[in-house]
Formats: C-alpha cells, sequence, structure tokens
C-alpha cells in the first residue's frame, strides 16, 4: 500500500482501495472465446431454434428486413471467426435506468473489437445518439473502467426513439459518424428499441447503399427481461439483489439484536417482484409480499393487511416483538381493488375538474367520496389521511396518479397498526420503514455480473464483426462454462394497445407461481414467518470462498445443481 | 460447495455461503497474547500515565475503592499470566444499540477462560442481569457466531441501572449465579455505569467478603467514545461506516449516470458527526454537513441552505445537475437558532397547555407565533409547513420535542428547492432523500472490526484473570501489532446537571476543529463541491488485497502512515 496522503488523493480519481485493487481482477471468459487473456471473436451459426409470438405474422410485416434476414433463429456461437471484420466503427450506448456490469460490457466490445476497428461511446444515451456526441473509446478508458459499477462512463437517459424526426437524426448521426454498427445496452423497451431501429438501418444509410447494424444487450435489475434458458436473467439483477440482501441480512440481525422492531422494507421493482422474491431467498424474512401472487389471488389490501397482522401476533405470541416484512415497489397496483379504485379516481377527478379544483383540500375527500361506487367509497374511506390526500393529488400528464409515490411501506405499517390496536392492544409494535432503490444500481458488480457482462460484451462485440443485425447478445449455460448466443429481437416482439394505438413491446417477464423460486418460497414462507430462521449473506465479495454465487431464483428456475457460478 | 437444496437448508440456520465461509477466518492476534490458534492470558503492571478530569477529587470521594485500587493509572500488559485465576465464573451483557464485532468481543474473552473458568451470556442486556437470565456459553456457541455481525446471541438493551433496588438486583444476579465478573459490552453511558457497578459491588458481594469484577468494553458506531491514542476509535465505527459508505458510494455512482438527481443522504450519529466525516472522507460528495462546525460558527439555517444551494447553482453551471449531500442525524440541535427556537417553543408550548390543546391543529402555528420573540417568529414562518406541524407536535415525557423525529433531510432538500428557485428558476434541482442507520449496526465485521473486536475480548478476558476491576478494555497501536491495555473508568468521569441532578458521565467526544481528519476534509471540500472527484469505496472485502483498511479519520488522528491496519 501507498502512503496514506498517497491514498486519499487517488480515491478523488475514483481509485479508492477496493476500486485499484478490483480492476486488477482477472476476468473468466467463455471457452469459445479461447483464452482469457486473449478472447477472439467467433462467428455464429443457426441453431435449431426459431422464436414466435401470437403477432409474430403482423411483426413479420412491419420489420421485413430483419425477419428475412434472420427468420426469427436463434444463433450459436461456431468457432473462432477467421474472418472477422476490420475496419468496422461502432457506437455503444446505455439507455435507462443504470445496473451494475454496464461498463465491462463496453470492455468486452473494446476487447473482442481490437485494434483493427474502433470503438465509440455515446454520451448520454439515445438522448446522444440524436445529437451525435461520439467520442473514441481508449484502452486507458478500459483499464479504467473495468469491473467499477454504474453508468457514469458514458450516462444513460431515457430517451425513447419513436418519431421520422428522431429516425433521421439516428441515420445523420451513423452518416456523420461512417458508423458501421450501434449497441445498445438496455432493458426491454430499449431492446424494442434496438429491434425497430435495426429495420430502420438495415440498408440504405450509407452511400453504398450499406446499413448500420444495431445488437442489443439485455439489461435491468428488475429482473423483468428474461426469456427462458435463452436468457435466465438480465445483467445487474444479481448485484442489485445482492446489495439489498445484505441490507435486509443486517436489518434482521438488528431486529434480534434490538428485539423491539418491524421493519417494513420497499424494494425497487415497479412491474415485476423478481427483486423481492430473489431477497426473500438469501433473508428468509417473516413476511414477504409477492404484487404477482395479490393479483392473481385478488387479494385486498384489508387481507393483506390480516396477513401481516398474524404473523405479528404469532411472533408476538413467541416473545418475538420484530420482523422484517418486504414489500415489492408495485404492490398497490397490483392489488385489483385499489387498480380499481385508483381508476376511478382518475375518472372522477378528471369529470369533476373545476369542481374539483376550486374546493379547499380538506372538503375534496367527501366530495369525491360521493362520486364513487359504494366499494371504492368504502375503500377510500378506510386508508389513513396522507394516503387520500396523496391519492387526490397532482395527476401527471396523462391524468394518472404517480402511483410510485405512494408510501407503500409506511401505508402497510400504519394499517397493520390499528389492525393489531384492535386485535390485541397490548402486543407491542413499533415499525420503521425503508425503501432500498438507488443503492443498489450502481453498486461494483459481483463477480456474477461483472464476468457475465464482460461475456455479453465479447457476444455483441462478436456479432458485429460477424456481420450480424437485429440481435440481443445473450450468454447461456451459466453454470456450465458459457455459451455466447444471440437472440433474434423479432422474434420477441408482441404488440400492445398503450395510449391509444399500437406499440411493439417485449413483454415484461413477470414472477410465475408455478415457477421453481416461487414454489420454493410458498413452501417454506410460513416457517419463516413463525420464527427467526432468516440468513444474513453479508457484503458481496469479490475474492475469496464466498465470491462464486448466482441469484438464488435462477438457479432454482434453471435447475442448477448448486449456487456456484461457472463462466469459463 | 454443497447441492442447492442443502446450501437452500443451511442458510435458515445463518449459514449463507457468507457467514459459512466468514466463521472460517482465521483472526491475528497482538503479539503480546502468544499464538493466534493458542492465545495465553496476559498479566497487567501499570503504566507511567495517570487519567483526569476537572472532576476527579469528586469522583475519587464517591468512587473511593475504584480509584484507591487504580490510583486513575493506566494498565499495559505485562506478558503472560501465570497465574492466571482459575475457576472464576463470568457474565458477558451487550449494553445499549447493537454495533459489529460485539460477537468477536465474547469469542475472545472465552477463549482466554477456557476450560478452567465458565462464561455466562446475560440476555437481554441490563435487563437480564437484573432479572438473571444467564446461561453457559460453549465452544459451539463461539464457533457459530464468530465473525458474525449483531447482537442477536444475546440480544440488548438500553435499561439504565441506577436505583438502589436495580443495584440490589444486580447483587442478588451475582450471589445466586456465584459469579466473579461481569463484562459490560456498550458506550459512554454503559461504561459509566460499568464504573459505577465495579465500585457497588468492591467488595462484600460473596460471603468471603469479595467482590465481583465489572469490566467494560467500548463500543459505540457514532465513534464518540473516543480518549487520544488510548482508545482511537470504538467497535462498530468501521463496519458502519464502511456500510454507509458503500451505500454512498453507489448512489453518488449513480448521481453521474442519471445525471438528474440530487441525493440528500442522513447518516446516523445524532450527538457526534465522526461518521459523516468519515463517510465524507470515504465518498468525497457535494456537500457535507458537519453538525459541531454548524454550532461552532453559529450558522443559522438559511446559511446552511445557502451552502447547498451555492453548490448546486456552482454545478449546474458546468452542467452537472447532480450530486450528494450529507447531512448528520443531530444536525437540527446543533443550529444554535433551531435550539433557541425549539427551547422557546417547548416552554411556550408547556405555558399555554390547556388553551394550545384546544386549539384546531391549523390554528395552532399562529397562535404560538403570537407568543415568540420576534427573531424565532420569523424562523418558524420560514420553515415548511410540516415541519411546522412537527415542531408543535407531541412533546415527550419531559416535555420535549423528539427532534430525531423530524426528517432533515427532507428540510434541507425543500428550503433549497425554494431557495433555488428564487436564484434561477431554469435551474434543474430534483431531489431523493435517504436515511442510513439501521442497515449498519449489525453487518458482518470489517476485518478491521473482527480483529479489534476479538482482541479487545481476549484483553477483557485477560484484566478478569489478573483480578482487576473497573477498568474499560482497549488495544492501542491498531497500525504497530496492537497492544492490550486498560483505562481505569474513573480516570473518565465528569459531572453534569442532568435532569436537575448531579450525573457521572464520560464526555462524548465530538468533531473537533483543529483535528486532522476535519482539517483535511475543510482543505478538500470546496473542490468536491466544484466537482465529481467522488470515490466509491465498494462493498467491504473480507478476502484479498482490499481487506485490511482502517477508517480514514482514524488513520488522519493518529497520523497512520497508510490506511493499513495491523494486528498481530
Amino acid at each position: 500500500m501507498s502512503t496514506l496522503a498517497e491514498q486519499l488523493q487517488k480515491m478523488e480519481t475514483h481509485s479508492s482501495v477496493f476500486e485499484s485493487a478490483v480492476r486488477q481482477l482477472p476476468l473468466p471468459v467463455c471457452a469459445a472465446f479461447g483464452s482469457a487473456t486473449q478472447p477472439q471473436a467467433v462467428s455464429f451459426a443457426s441453431s435449431p431454434r426459431v422464436l414466435s409470438t401470437k403477432d409474430s405474422d403482423s411483426v413479420a410485416r412491419s420489420f421485413p428486413n430483419s425477419v428475412q434476414a434472420s427468420g426469427n433463429v436463434v444463433l450459436s456461437s461456431s468457432g473462432t471467426n477467421l474472418q472477422a471484420a476490420q475496419g468496422k466503427r461502432v457506437a455503444v450506448l446505455f439507455s435507462g435506468g443504470p445496473a451494475s456490469g454496464g461498463h465491462n460490457v463496453v470492455c468486452g466490445i473494446k476487447r473482442i473489437l481490437g485494434k483493427g476497428n474502433t470503438l465509440f461511446g455515446v454520451r448520454p444515451g439515445p438522448r446522444g445518439l440524436l445529437k451525435g456526441d461520439l467520442f473514441e473509446i481508449t484502452d486507458a478508458d478500459i483499464d479504467s473502467i473495468i469491473n467499477t459499477g454504474g453508468f457514469d462512463f458514458l450516462g444513460t437517459d431515457r430517451t425513447k426513439i419513436k418519431s421520422e424526426k428522431q429516425f433521421q437524426q439516428v441515420k445523420d448521426t451513423c452518416i456523420r459518424h461512417n458508423l458501421d454498427a450501434i449497441v445498445i445496452i438496455g432493458g426491454d423497451d430499449s431492446n424494442t428499441n434496438a429491434a425497430v431501429l435495426a429495420e430502420y438501418l438495415f440498408k440504405d444509410v450509407k452511400a453504398d447503399g450499406s446499413g448500420v447494424q444495431v445488437i442489443g444487450v439485455p439489461k435491468t435489475i428488475d429482473g423483468d427481461l428474461q426469456i427462458g434458458d435463452l436468457l435466465p436473467i438480465s445483467f445487474g439483477f444479481d448485484t442489485a439483489t445482492k446489495i439489498y440482501a445484505e441490507m435486509v441480512g443486517n436489518i434482521l440481525q438488528d431486529t434480534r439484536s434490538s428485539l423491539k422492531y418491524w421493519h417494513f422494507i420497499k424494494l425497487m421493482g415497479r412491474s415485476a417482484s423478481h427483486v423481492t422474491i430473489e431477497v426473500a431467498l438469501q433473508t428468509k424474512p417473516a413476511v414477504t409480499l409477492i404484487s404477482e401472487e395479490v393479483a392473481e389471488k385478488k387479494q385486498s389490501l384489508s387481507s393483506i393487511i390480516d396477513q401481516i397482522a398474524h404473523a405479528v401476533v404469532t411472533r408476538a405470541d413467541k416473545g418475538l416483538n420484530h420482523g422484517v416484512v418486504l414489500v415489492p415497489e408495485g404492490l398497490i397496483e397490483f392489488i385489483p381493488e385499489m387498480h380499481a379504485l385508483i381508476a376511478e379516481l382518475n375518472d372522477a377527478v378528471a369529470q369533476n375538474a373545476v369542481e374539483f379544483a376550486a374546493l379547499h383540500d380538506l372538503a375534496r375527500p367527501m366530495f369525491i367520496q360521493n362520486k364513487l361506487t359504494p366499494d371504492n367509497a368504502t375503500l377510500l374511506a378506510s386508508l389513513p389521511d396522507y394516503i387520500v390526500s396523496m391519492l387526490l393529488a397532482e395527476r401527471d400528464s396523462h391524468g394518472n396518479l404517480q402511483v410510485s409515490l405512494i408510501p407503500t411501506e409506511q401505508l402497510l405499517i400504519d394499517m397493520t397498526a390499528r389492525s393489531i390496536k384492535e386485535i390485541d392492544a397490548s402486543i407491542s409494535f413499533t415499525a420503521q420503514s425503508h425503501f432500498l432503490g438507488y443503492e443498489g444500481r450502481c453498486g461494483a458488480p459481483t463477480l456474477f455480473d461483472a464476468a457475465y457482462t464482460y461475456n455479453l460484451g465479447l457476444t455483441a462485440g462478436s456479432l458485429i464483426l460477424d456481420g450480424r443485425t437485429g440481435y440481443m447478445a445473450t450468454v447461456t449455460g451459466l453454470t456450465a462454462g458459457g455459451f455466447p448466443q444471440a437472440i433474434p429481437l423479432t422474434g420477441l416482439l408482441n404488440i400492445e394497445r398503450r395510449h391509444g394505438h399500437d406499440e411493439f413491446v417485449i413483454e415484461k417477464a413477470l414472477v410465475k407461481m408455478d415457477s421453481p423460486a416461487m414454489k420454493y418460497f410458498v413452501s417454506r414462507r410460513s416457517e419463516w414467518a413463525a420464527d427467526d430462521l432468516f440468513a444474513s449473506p453479508g457484503p458481496r465479495q469479490l475474492w475469496g470462498p464466498a465470491a462464486y454465487q448466482q441469484p438464488i431464483s435462477v438457479a432454482l428456475n434453471s435447475a442448477s445443481e448448486s449456487l456456484a457460478f461457472k463462466i469459463g
């Protein structure tokens, strides 16, 4: 170690002791790429597998070039690419919320492109692509970002490229920078965008009539971009859930140490509860709510409160006046009666906008209650005042409530407290609330995410050098060494009615009630509720015996033999 | 690794992959204890150092036995104790909030007591001592708790032992269980309690006229129990601050990735800002507030807002619409004008209690504003409504406001937003708030805390076998191998007027403006405010090249050569 003064100074350039050490960590590569120190681009060949959705015919009409070229056939790596292209100019960008491992995707692409091609970074995100804000990525950049968390090397944004004008701007950027390919690192929406761009840029972009290749890379901490064994998990999920699981494990140890608190912890994930179920499997808290189950069983808010109160009372009988409740961020919208209430409120507020706006805040609840159907009026009346205020507060530009602003965890605490008081006022129930979100998006990647993303980058780069477009890079067989593959994006597209017109979408993967992870959780949860059987999985380790772990839900759902992953 | 099913089952007994691995981690011991695998008890001899406070004479009158025995002289280890006592029956308990490493203190004590003596666990905390709830700690217990976080092995509570009846209860417990010694693991209050108990139990507890020894062990994540080079830091501080620093570092990377958020992060520490300054040194965010500086400079709330707004505007000029603000939990009480306002509010509410209680919530602010001095009335009027409501809300049993309930981080966000709007409404300022507290108290100990606490346990056990009482165990020279020493508790006591009568206290160590850590922070902070010079220190590592780090503030304040610590 260097001296204290030097160490402190270095930190200001992202070189804390950890950051400096983690950059030196060697990364394994799939056997297909040859040696870890000198990975070689692979070529791809058709696998027997063809993808389709209910809308494949319509998709084929809208994406004629892409579908004709790919036939929606999954590609597998087929040996070192001896005719790998040279002189390609490739741009890479992040799209949507950040996720750990993004930097390593960039490193993998750069590594495969080698000296014979040029890699440009686009900043920030799709907005940067529209503006044409590109810079050449150097080997020194790679040395500095490898194995570090965040998307801060390029930044990101959430601009959606959908208008004709925007497509033209992208084309202009391609022409101005003489690009041959674009890699979009993003979630379901961003990969849909990649499919659309791939089709748009398929040909006739450059003077010689050639097009620009577009490759997607699957990212999202929410874990809702999954395609069976072709994509068991997107990158960033493992790091985020391990960060949350450590915090939840720490809090669980605190509950059994302090012996007097319940903690209600909301976890990021608005659409799906993958994050919540993974954290539950890692830590085994007393109560875990799964949005998809609530919707499937048509649970009411009061039945959820009953479930929590039951756990509180059962544990109190055993002298356990403490526990943890995990709450997925999107829960409220999955409760059918809340969904109905919010929909009717949106309508009622819109239909009585002038009168409503003129009323004093305090008069609004009574006014609106009289406009509701009896069930909804009763439900509204059962909610704490501050929730009612929020439900009647500002709508977004579409006239919808911003459900994400509702503090679900506090709502559950207050309603549980009320319920406990009615059941047995002598039971001690003191609760704290937490929301774990931003903390998990940009942490240093776990070894799983670090290795996975580096190989995703090697795969994406190989696809480009193999002349492919309209594919999402993937690495399958994550416990068997890892195999570079490519998923034809058009094979994933569905058509959904959104805001009054048809849109192409990649369907979000939700937690399935019959998945092995869900079944395991269901088989154990009553025991976890009744006693302290929790685990504290600790800080993620980059060195030593605890470093090689894949997500538990992925291990269960893919029938892995153990928690260990194996790449390379 | 075992199979997935086995791994999942084991987790339910605190045996996640990490927990199983970390229990095998070998711990270094100070050279004084001999070999790490077979540590031997040391004996102690007087050092040249005598401790005193302004109240030493009064303390000597109140603690005649302890002061006569120790002379307030610091003890140093003086070689292996060849006459170490045998047959001792020792009880150990946790007191106050949990802190990482507590389990290893227990392990160290057990290890030194060996087969010739018996160690009992008291649960939970001082309350367990009053009730006499003791159980024998086995070697199997030690194998299961070593290197794990939390106080969950014994639990803890905050009961203060001060009444004559309570002292008698403790004596009864000692007699009933035939105890020879008690080890109290706790903070400043708990160690004061240890001093009082040591005096009370000094002699005539048992039939033969002998007493019961009492030894304290210095714990607190707040870091406000410090005694110069004799106790550079209490245990738990390093783990807590490294957990918080990782989260803050992750969020900093998120700010530079997402490019659109300010995050205001409140950090645990009501009395002192050690945690905040340590996290600032680890991560270098744009703005860090230090309570002690605010008090020393008599800063007003509006001047603090000006400082934050200035950073927001300066950074916005450079295109940086993001940043992080660190806020110590106790800030509000350190702002002189807020302190004055709260004091006058407490009086005004008490003096007009009947009238005030009869008023509608909405009428209270105006009513009370008219009772205040002009300055306080103006200040109250400048605060957001929800803060005014809180300031006028329920008092505790002493008629005081529960300042800890005030969401300081949200107050600063709202006032900064208002200020930015006035300065330049075109500047984008979107902020998120966080409170990092419970997450940091029970995490798996860092290697620093794990090694430090194990050696504190070896030291505490050695003091007992050497027949000592009324001392706090300490390990000095944490970068030079570590030296077991003992601090006479009576040498630390001051007398303070609390709730109308004199009480003995160990003064809380606050952040000193002339400390090297504070000076370094002050020398760099304007640069950190103006640009993104942050570090992301990553998850704490138990293996590998990043594992050996002491706290930065401790390294600076003790003039260490590097961040590395060295025990053994």
